[in-house]
């Protein structure tokens, strides 16, 4: 037994050894971040996922870095002999694209070196580790189409709103060719540049219309409004207000000025994280204005819904959920029941389900953008 | 004449404190800056033209604001006991828009609470000094046009490059008709951006296109390709890229894939600073490509290039120079000679010229703003 515990010991010394050399080797093959200021070598990234900064402000006392190993409190970086900071995170990144910011002397701002990016309700710096699968929404020479800025009339709100529409390449040509709509919707704390800034949506339907593996459709984007709600204080969301610049504002504003199929079947919508939570509420209140429904990170629709929601259970023919792998790791059942088994029971009552999980990524971008990839294939067949 | 003196001597002392007296009247009716982050409440303006900034550092040495009276350095800020670091512009600014950034402890960093805009080869803050003018770049309730993002392809430089396409209200609805195009350049340190971020291209246009004082068309915004140049390089700048990009790909793309009218006629180039260099080059070189010229605090068009261009001088439709009035009380003559004089003698030789000074601003956004309002009408007549 004695003898056991040593070897046990041993192992164990042998692997926690093996587990520090491993943290230790960092590859030193960093390049800038794809998404610097142009010019800028600072933030980097390595092959192994690890990101390192580079911050000039010689008179600081503190510099720190939001961005980390996840929940461990980001990188602290150290001054140098020559006025700047430098730090590399404790460990590798998730693939993909990260928010992150700076805290100098006990103030919150931006990384000069990287772009900014609207998220948590402000412009935060954005830092992209390479992907094994970044292929899908590399920029390439391919066909592209266009990312047009609308500013459509709200009398609900007293404004004209800003959406964000991706045309598909060839849009201009046909001018018989009549296309469906995905309604898309961002997270809490973003807003309307978000699919095609962090999301790249444009270019995952470049590069799938491309290879021919979807039918080119219009994709809508616009602010969700909701970022004046605080963390936790769900419950007092009010949906109509959204609802109302959407359903009776928006979708008319597009239909009379883009050629759009414009009955139910052709119409999609799909949100992250909120915006799925969204997108769960507006689709099942709205069984007459769309057939396809997605929510990414964003909760899922259960039994209950469909017997509360009959014209919903009736008539919806798309119902996709993702998330990221590490997300179900966790699992944090919201309101509505775990999502999984959520979609596979009203997938054995009949409803035509997607459930798709974004391997080795968490509540971020990365399982967005594949989940766009996953999902635009399978719209409006 | 000693009585004489002696009142004079009072009246200096008087309006020397009538000055002092103005100098510290600083009204406080502080708003945050309409180019704030959402729900940020600084930066502020005040109807005077102050800038008041609040920075939160509560660690920090140093914290200051590089806007201030032009040329004095900028602003310093102090700290107050909660920590947060405010100041006050030394005087009012000129109306419209301001870049500036924070120094930090020796860093350069953002205002956390304002939009970022691309100048000076970076994403620096933005600020907006309400203008007595301000109407006709404001989001009305109007038809709006378009802000189109397009990648075209540049076999030139071996990439799909991104320029920007404003089409006017109703480009969707009447599919038979086509538009002139005017292609517009930023400055040095800008990009594609600029002229609908800070420029307000696409607002100036929808509200002159609803006042009927405009013929709707379209405009093309691309980069320049101007950031790689250091401040004095200037002499070894090769057009040759950026033409070939304009020239030979990007205006046959845009005539293929919206509904122009591609011939010389109805093409138009302008652009500011450094890209009105760059119009003044490339147009010269291509009289059968543009007949629209405009020139905005970029130099002008003289005798001399007239006589080195005989096609230029025979088959231009209008020259259009303009410049901040400020820019016109310290003038930098350019290898170009005198803006105005050079504007007058072309016109003496038979040119359509237009020479516009916009008031009490300098090499400014705001000059510029108003410089397209006040080109747009003149334009394919």
């Amino acid at each position: 037994m004695k003898k056991y515990s040593v070897i046990l010991s041993l192992l164990f010394v042998t692997f926690v050894s093996l587990c520090f050399a491993q943290e230790t080797e960092v590859k030193e093959d960093f390049k800038p971040s794809t998404l610097n200021q142009p010019g800028q070598e600072y933030p980097q990234v390595n092959s192994q996922g690890y990101a390192r900064f580079k911050i000039n402000a010689p008179e600081a006392q503190n510099v720190h870095v939001s961005l980390g190993l996840g929940g461990r409190g980001g990188t602290k970086l150290t001054k140098g002999e020559d006025g700047f900071w430098t730090g590399t995170t404790e460990g590798p990144m998730d693939e993909g694209f990260h928010y992150y910011h700076l805290t100098i002397d006990g103030g919150t701002f931006n990384d000069p070196g990287a772009l900014n990016f609207y998220g948590s309700v402000r412009w935060e710096s954005g830092i992209e580790i390479p992907a094994h699968d970044q292929d899908f929404y590399a920029l390439k020479n391919v066909p592209h189409g266009k990312v047009e800025q609308i500013l459509f009339p709200s009398p609900s709100t007293n404004t004209s709103r800003r959406a964000f529409v991706y045309t598909p390449p060839g849009y201009n040509k046909d001018q018989s060719k009549r296309y469906p709509v995905l309604y898309l919707q961002h997270g809490w704390g973003e807003d309307e540049t978000a699919w095609s800034n962090q999301g790249c949506a444009n270019l995952i339907m470049d590069n799938l219309i491309a290879e021919g593996k979807t039918k080119p459709f219009l994709i809508v984007m616009t602010y969700g409004m909701t970022n004046e709600i605080k963390f936790g204080g769900l419950k007092d969301f009010d949906i109509k207000p959204f609802q109302t610049v959407l359903v009776d504002e928006l979708i008319p504003y597009v239909d009379a000025n883009f050629r759009t199929l414009s009955d139910q079947p052709n119409r999609a919508m799909a949100g992250l994280s909120m915006g799925g939570m969204e997108t769960r509420t507006i689709t099942l209140a709205n069984p007459d204005v769309f057939s396809h429904v997605a929510l990414l990170s964003g909760g899922s629709i259960s039994m209950d819904d469909l017997e509360k929601n009959p014209d919903f259970k009736e008539k919806v023919k798309l119902v996709f959920v993702s998330y990221g792998s590490r997300e179900l790791e966790n699992p944090r059942r919201g309101p509505w029941g775990d999502p999984k088994e959520n979609t596979k029971a009203i997938k054995e009552a009949g409803i035509n389900t997607h459930f798709y999980i974004s391997p080795n990524t968490a509540h971020e971008f990365q399982s967005w953008r594949r989940s766009l990839n996953q999902l635009a294939p399978l719209l409006f067949n």
